[in-house]
């Protein structure tokens, strides 16, 4: 390979239009154009390398080239010897950009209120398309148009491609903002918090009262288990609908899916893709199996073993606490009845990170072709353990220990240290590495500019945010979710406050996810997403499996176990009963509940018919030429 | 309206070739053209009225009409003053059938082996199409597309479209034929009719030698009840891919639905469709949800407790029966013990068969829009009705009364007795019937002719199958299919020989099903079906409760039992524990196994992939020509 791109990275807002107009050039190394991306080279890259490289991004297209506009990023004030001169700002002139959302198949607002595919010849028919076109692309969607001319550029340029940003985000925000500066899959993720936590509302609201007045009643949990069955399978069902609205309006609905290409990571020995007949690297299927089934899923069993000795560990402390408190029962004896909670939590935590890392590298190392697949096997992997890890030793206290106070008290340890670790983990921690790294960098410019200037010169700027870390995706912010999720709804109802702390936990995770997202990630690349994906059918099977256990929980209750004063086989057979009868009830629902709401299937199916009606019309005209030009 | 159409009907083959090559016309009242399809207009129809449709139909497809040929059917010799003179025979040109082919997006197999969308300028690539292309076009598709033309034309006639046929079928016809001469929709029928028979044939054989040697050894059915959880799981989910290879090589997989139309039978106040702004008939759809729930819901429960009642009554007469053998243990009152399953099994089916009338009548009340939504509504509530009529009884006399030798019992009568009735009732009843009229005809016809003349008159073919009967699709069919299914994956662990009967009712079905649709009833129309829709979700859904079912037989055998001597509640929460871990299980298995083969996937991608770069290059050539004429 000639050159090596080390990074490609997203130009932050700053305040500019997202558009093709010129600025001025200053001794900031700003370029001609408004720069919406960076590429870096490795440095040692070679010069000839480097032009062939320029003049084919810079080639009009009709010629092979991407058409795009490019320059090298000037040194900056505070240049040093050791920083990367191959770095280099790519726009694109609006035109180019236009034909370019027409080849990624954009959809966007037209004239009479639906959505549809944009096209150049037909664009003053869109609605927000005012004269010359300003602001009628968002940001995001420039700079996914340039990623995905840069990709197809650079077919067999393997890299991987992150992003950066210093735009600010905070929770007055709408998700259409947040979709403008970040694109579909971020704003997905932000909609599906706000969602999750509008709906965790009435939960909190059963529950303060509950755990006020009937807080040692153990007998009265019926009624909620009873809530939280109704409530879990109606939230997702509800969810599927306004996701399927939003995604909607933003036009990633109806939009086809773009051929998958290869993931970066992905090797293999030469040879002719049978879809495509390129030369790219194959990988047997037989030989990608054997890796799962005789390393991945064997490593998978042993975490899951070690996660269970590790319970086992667990449950002896607790066992000694309670006996230390019994024999000699004092304040300070009372709290350390919460310290093997407390320390199995940290645990916990520790575990799943770890294992975290573990998954994607043996999913890497599975080497699958596509990047849907890598990420279908490392949910799946990272989704077993954390689910075994997280809720087995509540799953031990509630069916074999039978022991309701213990499981409430765990429950409540278990939920707030790791809701404590997990935002100290994932914002704070990073933000003051990252504050580390920033402050030198301004010491260094102050250097040689006036004091009190306060906004960094672009050279420094993107030298600055090229070092920060990669954001992973909304992976590990889904995750955290589907615990909490779990949490809510497998136990809650003996522990009525688990949904308020939730609730509170959300709040604090919008800000603590978009301060992430602005102040301590390269600004990530928009992702057109439709919905959810995995994530959906993941929360779905949480459900179910909370539905059952719901089911148990109201079986074991005295409450119910005095209607079955002499048959404990009835009352299991009753239990057993209602729940495949709930089940059944679930399923039946899913196919009642329509997963599009009424009015977008009616601007769907006008839109299909529109364009089934246009085909016709051409074929028929296209006819008519034909016989004038035979006659 | 102007004139109403009674009739459409696909001619039967009669040894002629399915294109448009002509023929000599003679005194049989034989066109000039090969006809596909027989139009017929009430008798009384204005001069005008039949001129006007004339022109339409005949005018070429660039000025507005379907471009076909009409002629108007000859007396015959047999013509009598009362027969209708206004039957149409409509064929096509040869030229007319492959742009109509493209028009309803047919797929073809091409020069490389793929199946792809067939145009007319492209049509010398396609595989089969060798000079003028004759037998390119199987006479199902030109049937279907001269159907498809007709049904343009007259988008605001209300027509019932039946068919009829008189072509020889038998079993050693391969499937392919099948779809060649009934199109897609039959052809899958009999594939699944052929595919269960043969996934049958395992169950029988492990069935024959467990009914003789453990016949009285209710114990045993253990092992027969796992192989059968096993079973209905695995084959459901292998004839997913086998429906989808056969509908690949069909070109039925990859094409996209047609836009549906009001089903003929809608009715309501005009208004303006939202979808297609054409002014139609519209119906508040608040009403159809009142007309359900309120009246259909209600008449369905209703059904449902009457069928509870007359199960009663059964379970009287066999106490009754059972009295009178143990007080006169003699060969006649053991005949008797038969009797009241016997009288059982006809009134269910009695029942099923009424019930199945007042269904349709009730969907068709329910005046739905369209058609794949009539039909949604007809199968639930057929489904529900029958699995309740059939199987309610079975599942009183194992779960509730818990006496295997009366179910086995039972099980037998009911599956020889209903299998019996079918047989009679939807081939040889109807035979019966229309071999008198056919007799009928034929001695008209040889007042007028010579004897030993045994081919009729096209004329006279023509009115004999005008009057036959409509078949009214494999809805019928399949239903049959789904409750054997149901005997043989619920109960069969308890009756080892039903299997064994099934499959020996399978392959008389096979026939009777073919005679049925050559000798009675009118040839119906194709139906391009990619897979067998929605009755896919019912198996499915048997197999589900057959899991659960069988589970519970498990837990309750003498067998199992045996191992929990002192806990009967340790033997229900293991018996739970495993069926809930099986259900997931068959979950989980859903997603593992595609859809559809990894070859055929390829297949599709490339096909995608192609069309992407094509219209990739259709592109950039747009670009350069505009270029050039701008320059």
């Amino acid at each position: 390979m000639l050159f090596e791109i080390t990074n490609l990275i997203a130009v932050s807002a700053a305040g500019a239009p997202a558009d093709g107009t010129m600025q001025q050039s200053d001794d900031s190394g700003a370029p001609s154009f408004n720069p919406l991306v960076v590429l870096e080279l490795i440095s040692d890259t070679k010069e000839e390398a480097i032009a062939w490289l320029l003049s084919r991004i810079r080639t009009p297209q009709q010629a092979g080239g991407a058409g795009l506009l490019m320059e090298q990023l000037g040194p900056g004030v505070s240049a040093e010897h050791k920083d990367n001169p191959n770095l280099f700002l790519v726009g694109a002139s609006w035109e180019r950009l236009l034909s370019g959302a027409e080849d990624v198949g954009l959809f966007k607002e037209y004239s009479d209120g639906s959505m549809r595919g944009f096209t150049c010849t037909n664009k003053h028919n869109f609605k927000d398309f005012q004269g010359d076109g300003d602001g009628f692309l968002s940001m995001a969607e420039c700079q996914y148009i340039i990623k995905h001319e840069l990709e197809t550029l650079r077919a067999k340029d393997e890299t991987h491609v992150p992003g950066y940003s210093n735009a600010k985000l905070y929770p007055g925000k709408s998700i259409n903002e947040i979709r403008h500066y970040y694109g579909e899959g971020q704003a997905l993720y932000f909609g599906f918090l706000e969602y999750f936590t509008f709906a965790l509302v009435p939960m909190a609201l059963f529950g303060v009262p509950y755990y006020m007045f009937d807080w040692e009643d153990y007998d009265k949990y019926v009624a909620f288990a009873v809530f939280n069955v109704v409530w879990c399978t109606i939230i997702l069902e509800l969810w599927k609908r306004s996701s399927a609205t939003l995604a909607y309006h933003w036009g990633t609905l109806s939009r086809k899916k773009a051929f998958e290409e290869p993931r970066p990571g992905f090797h293999g020995v030469l040879g002719y893709n049978p879809v495509t007949d390129r030369e790219e690297p194959l990988y047997p299927n037989a030989k990608r199996q054997l890796r799962i089934y005789l390393v991945s899923l064997p490593f998978v069993l042993l975490c899951l073993y070690l996660s269970l000795y590790v319970m086992m560990i667990y449950f002896q402390m607790e066992g000694w606490a309670l006996s230390v408190h019994d024999q000699d029962p004092s304040f300070w004896t009372g709290v350390l009845l919460y310290i093997p909670s407390i320390i199995y939590a940290v645990v916990i935590e520790a575990m799943n990170l770890v294992y975290r890392y573990a998954a994607e590298f043996l999913t890497e190392w599975e080497n699958h072709r596509l990047e849907s697949s890598y990420q279908n096997h490392l949910v799946l992997k990272v989704l077993v353990f954390n689910f075994f890890n997280c809720f087995a030793s509540l799953f031990y206290i509630a069916f074999v220990m039978q022991d309701m106070v213990l499981l409430s008290q765990s429950l409540a340890t278990l939920l707030i240290t790791s809701q404590i670790l997990n935002q100290f983990m994932e914002a704070f921690l990073p933000y003051w590495l990252q504050r580390r790294r920033n402050k030198k960098m301004i010491r260094k410019v102050q250097k040689k500019r006036t004091p009190g200037d306060k906004e960094l010169p672009l050279a420094e700027q993107v030298r600055l945010e090229a070092d920060m870390s990669t954001y992973l995706g909304t992976f590990d912010d889904y995750l955290e979710l589907f615990l909490l999720f779990g949490y809510v709804s497998l136990f809650s109802c003996v522990y009525p406050l688990a949904a308020v702390l939730v609730v509170l936990n959300n709040v604090t995770e919008v800000y603590s996810d978009a301060f992430k997202m602005c102040h301590v990630f390269k600004r990530p690349f928009a992702d057109p997403a439709a919905n959810i994906g995995v994530w959906q059918l993941a929360f779905e099977t949480m459900s179910v499996i909370a539905v059952v256990t719901n089911c148990a929980l109201i079986g074991m209750s005295p409450q119910v176990k005095a209607y079955f004063p002499e048959s404990e086989t009835q009352l299991i057979l009753w239990t057993v009963a209602i729940e495949h009868g709930l089940l059944a009830f679930k399923f039946i629902l899913t196919f009642l509940i329509p997963d599009v709401p009424k009015h977008i299937q009616i601007k769907l199916a006008r839109l299909e018919f529109e364009s089934l009606e246009a085909l016709k019309k051409k074929k028929m005209l296209e006819g008519t030429e034909f016989r004038k030009s035979v006659q």
